[in-house]
């Protein structure tokens, strides 16, 4: 298995509506995909956007149902502590649920948000994060 | 918010565990992090493993605990078939559940399998998956 990962996929109860949302974020959707499979090219790695149930049913398991915490979320590194902020507010406006405001913490700021199928986002900013000239994390 | 995702959260029962299951599958740790907040920079996007009750707590979310479907996979795109079944077997050996076997479909192949917290990872490969020469999916 190779160093690498390309593609995060998503269930979702409303495929349209998750992208509107996402494109609403400032995401723009790929010119790949479908209206039951919408895809977003997120540098080196894409996220893939398409039924929860059929989902569940390609990947062999109950789904439970949205709601709650899974273990899981996708971080937006911001570039500024002024854009968490600005990227939270953004996200409560367009109705997703705060589950944590953004505020300073001891090493820059975040916030968590839950989009309408649960998915949990972290919006942070920190010093520490330093990105090479293609905006790939150094670590 | 840009068009960019530079990292994945995962909380685990074992940080320890974890990244010994995940370089055991082939990928190697980062040399940031730390003991409880192990990286994987993995082309792009890093994925981060942390406990699972910390993460749950910095989230403001309720814990309900792993198992079940949570509408989430990270994909593995293969460069081949045979990469599929070899994975896949290889993560079954290492002990992970394998909740759909490796097996041909329309567009490929494809399975599914469960890591010790109930995250879920697909493994595919389709030739209408097309990668650049950075190994990123072309879409």
């Amino acid at each position: 298995m190779r160093q690498r990962l390309n593609l995060i996929l998503l269930g979702v109860r409303d495929v349209a509506a998750s992208v509107a949302f996402y494109e609403a974020l400032g995401w723009r959707k790929a010119a790949a995909g479908s209206d039951e499979f919408a895809l977003f090219e997120l540098g080196g790695v894409a996220v893939a956007v398409q039924s929860r149930a059929a989902f569940a049913a390609d990947a062999g398991l109950p789904d439970r149902g949205p709601g709650g915490f899974a273990g899981f979320a996708l971080a937006y590194v911001a570039r500024s502590a002024d854009e968490v902020y600005q990227v939270m507010t953004k996200a409560a406006e367009l109705g997703a649920t705060v589950t944590r405001s953004a505020s300073p913490n001891p090493w820059g700021h975040s916030g968590y948000f839950t989009d309408a199928d649960g998915h949990l986002f972290e919006v942070l900013y920190e010093d520490g994060w330093i990105f090479d000239a293609n905006d790939d994390l150094v670590l």
